[in-house]
């Protein structure tokens, strides 16, 4: 067999930083639209998942990659796999740790499911805090009553060993187009999934905090008629009133 | 003109069997999700409607298809279509039996509906069960009020003869790449629309209700914390719990 | 630099008429796909926008447009828009008139919005009717608070600068593929928004009001069971009773 | 079994018009360019196959159509069409006239051929001046020694079973979003393929002709540098000239 | 009417730089991949056309951007157009400089044409360098015997009117999703069409040209078996062969 | 960090099987088709790359799979790839051995090329038998003199880090929704490129090559007119006359 190389483990080493799990908590706080702003702003550009929308009435989660990536079946090797080898896709759900979102990069793949509400609820039960996936999700009906946050591309009907073999767990993956390492911060909203480094998860909470706080202000103002010349941009007498009225709710 | 060969009398008879409508009731109690799963174990992989979604509030039926067969719209043919040529589009409302679900296939075409609130009144106050096509239906906010399950791709408000002619009714057809025989079963909840044939409906709907009835079995375990190591499948313990319940209750 | 000729303006002399606010009125109560049908029936055949659709609770609307050009962001154009090249992106929420619907050409580019909460809620503020693209918007789940009725092909959190920069004000436009005239009526309901030429608007809502009190009354006749053939169109006794009852309410 | 209608006959009756053998000689002798603008003067804009093209050196022909209606394979019927239910299939390749186009409706499904070499090699033996298709052909490679124009939306060595079931012979077919009638005249260059109905096809050949002339001598005039707005449309003195060297050389 | 704003003029004012023909020439001895390359190092990443592609023998051209923006048909326009109202689509055609380029903002629409060999012939006559769009172009065929660079997203038969309305001239637009600047030097060869500003034009000739240089070097080298390793980028000692080189040759 | 899980190892010694070069050698000799047909006899239907074709006159090669994995490219990465982190791009093309194919996953992704002519010249100078990519080449014209069968979706001039960053090297990847292992056989032809597990690679060999042989004969019967119904598949006698040619060449 070939060598094998991987990056994989380098990189985690070279980006560096992880943070506590009140900084998670702290970016579940704010919207996926002012994250992937100041994201921006940090020189990030490529961080939003396309496409994966959620599915039930569970809108909103913060928590780290757990990460799956899926292969395309072959009959050859769907014969082997869950018979002598182990199958991953029952592993990822299975072993899930608390706080963590299942990740599962499924190549954009539409025509079956990356798993139904069975395997849903055994993940919220183990205190998974969401479904993630740029493939489909099966059993919608039944996904309605799922206690858990399920992001997707749509919804097959078709189950998972009809068109994928699960090959790698927690290796870095794509999602929607964007780059998902393990341990990677993920936060979903009505708007979709926004994916946040460790490393620079703390500075993202803070400027987000910051500027949903001066944008819910900013919003208050042009509601009540003050023209988008004056307020947003503040001016500097809107930024005074902002600043006098942050250093008493802060 | 040339001599015309089908073989949609002969394949409707080399498939045979039909089954009494206690069995289409019987299906439309299960998910769309089980029914696909339990087909697949047939070895029939190909029966769920790509794209085809419902667009009102009446996401549950069952029925058999009464097939509509539509071509692109061509000026000289449109010319003469109703006009000395029988338009079949307005057969097919105007003849639809009870409990029939008429499809029609629409070729994917987008750009004008099969159509709108009055026509699917029309179905509705003749027993007809669903509207089902894989092109777009129109008068979307008065459909809303139609007491019919209406599924399809999407919405227009350009009207058929813009961009269809309909050819046959009650040939086989495809609709969202499926292919459905005049009889077919047709089962639609939020997840789309399942095509099941007459043949093996009996054994679909048998095997479903049986793993319905586990499922839900499996899923209160697995809510209440069970691994789903030991709960999906069931490891022996379950099974046997199961089987007591079973008895009890079926 | 080269010499730039434009057919705007003689465009706009030889489609001529302008219709008072009454008009556009009247036009907003009749729905978008009466208002196709009627316009169709005038040949006029390409005026409903292909996937922009609603996406708050505001659905209905009826204006004026005041359009927005945007071409694709470069890096060397980027850099002076907004840095003594003025925005337009920012004039056209600051400067739109009570009574007209922000028409935005993004050509149908995904990737990145064309507005947020705030922007839109500064286009309400000055009377602004609604926010129509076939790009993209951002915070959706903010947008769910504006005041106003936001049609777009989608959402993405990417901001407009990364995507877009907005070349002309009030220039004829495309979006969703039907070409839109400053000025121009455009009615959005669930189904999406119609473009309406100012010239034969009071034209379309006279036939499209009368049409809807007959399909009204055809609906009412087809929901108690009368047969489509006798009633869609009406045979002559049906329409001998709506001519009575169309005396006594109209 | 449902009662089947269908108003395939009717509709050729009411469209009437065959044309001879050598009408079909001189529209093969005509541009698919200007066979297109000669339709849209007489009303017809909707006569050309999107994403057919030829797929080897043979890229001209003119024939009529002998039609094959495909649908998606499907397990329960696989099993029986070939053993017991003809394969249409095969008897479309085994019957071909001389002077016939075999155009086979695919759906646009690109995962799976209609044909490969040989079955092509047998149309050709037979007579048949084209393989026309919306799906895929097979053995690229080897069809380019084939001895017959194959036009297609591309290629794919999967075999015809895997995707396709053939249900009717010479029944009115779509084709790359085209509506053909059996025995339809259809002409294929380096631009694809055109269909044009019998019953006008005299009229359009003559008109083809004289636009053909016209333009090639136009475009000696441009090539020499005559401005456009002289030559094309010709004024006054380019057309005299024109009418002198036509009399002298048709 | 509505108060028409353009940035088009500021704009191209505040971009400034214009370069003389001898650096529009080097330029077109330089690789479209190769510019693209240094236009990346100057921090221009949106320069390449998507999908537009060579469509005769001729591949290679450099010129100055004459654009013409193109809006979809609609039937009121159409009536007067050409009418009454000036066709622009005439006038680009009929008024090209010499050494310009057409580029035609066609939406990207596919189902008709920007112009046909009469038209291009009349441009080449004129001293245009090449004809590029992103839609189609028309009578494929015959564009082969044009003595012109074509370039488009592909063909179809159906005639501009069809489909588009001419709207203005030497205006920005997006042609392939990138911004043109009348103006804007176009390069283009087998691989597409590249847009290069005039104001750093000189600049990307330099380095391009020098790139091109070693690139040639090295690949002599690695097609000698120099590892890459050591030839790309080149190694201390290759470097030091290629100034020697570089020295006697340039 | 997380446990990483792969099946990568134990799926490659369950499906087990190696082959020598010779057998390599004679799929080699067969057609892409063929090779499919014989396939999908074995129960593999999943085996043939979409969209996946040669981009210069090097169409023909067989070789084994080294499998390079990329991903989206995020700029917090980019910084370190090449710069600490190895970049496994190079090594991909620094280390192949004679008698491997490149195989690289893209993603499908069309926006940045996977290499240049430079790149590929040195797989070439190694031994390399093809690059293989379902993402974009660039350096198209220069591709052309690179003595190497280049498959691919396209091309595009924007370079590998501007969207990609390679993440594994060997380990197993999809290449045009197939699943390539790495030591796979990949042989491609005009049609593209198909994938064959090594433990079957002898058997499909063998029933290639004597398929081929089979089907030559048939051709020459068939273009000397015989029946296609007598010929293919042939009956009784043309089978004896084809085994008494096979005894006489073979």
């Amino acid at each position: 067999m070939e060598e094998v190389h991987s990056i994989a483990g380098p990189l985690q080493a070279a980006l560096g930083g992880d943070c506590p799990q009140s900084v998670v908590d702290r970016l579940g706080a704010v919207s996926v639209g002012t994250l992937i702003q100041n994201l921006q702003r940090l020189g990030l550009h490529q961080q939003f998942m396309v496409g994966v929308e959620p599915r039930n009435a569970h809108k909103h989660f913060a928590g780290r990659a757990m990460t799956l990536r899926c292969l395309p079946a072959r009959e050859d090797v769907s014969k082997v796999v869950g018979r002598g080898v182990e199958s991953l896709h029952r592993r990822a759900y299975e072993t899930i740790g608390a706080g963590q979102a299942l990740v599962i990069d499924a190549r954009g793949e539409m025509g079956g499911a990356v798993g139904g509400d069975i395997l849903a609820s055994g993940l919220a039960a183990r205190g998974g805090v969401a479904l993630v996936t740029d493939g489909a999700i099966r059993d919608l009906p039944a996904m309605q009553a799922v206690n858990l946050p399920i992001f997707s591309r749509g919804d097959h009907p078709r189950t998972f060993g009809e068109v994928h073999v699960a090959m790698d767990l927690n290796v870095p993956v794509q999602c929607g187009g964007v780059l998902v390492m393990p341990g990677d911060i993920l936060v979903g909203d009505e708007e979709g999934v926004v994916v946040i480094p460790p490393a620079i998860a703390e500075k993202v909470a803070e400027s987000g905090e910051e500027q949903e706080r001066l944008d819910s202000f900013i919003l208050t103002k042009v509601a009540a008629g003050i023209p988008l010349r004056d307020a947003f941009p503040p001016n500097e007498q809107i930024r005074a009133e902002y600043e006098a009225w942050r250093k008493q709710h802060v």
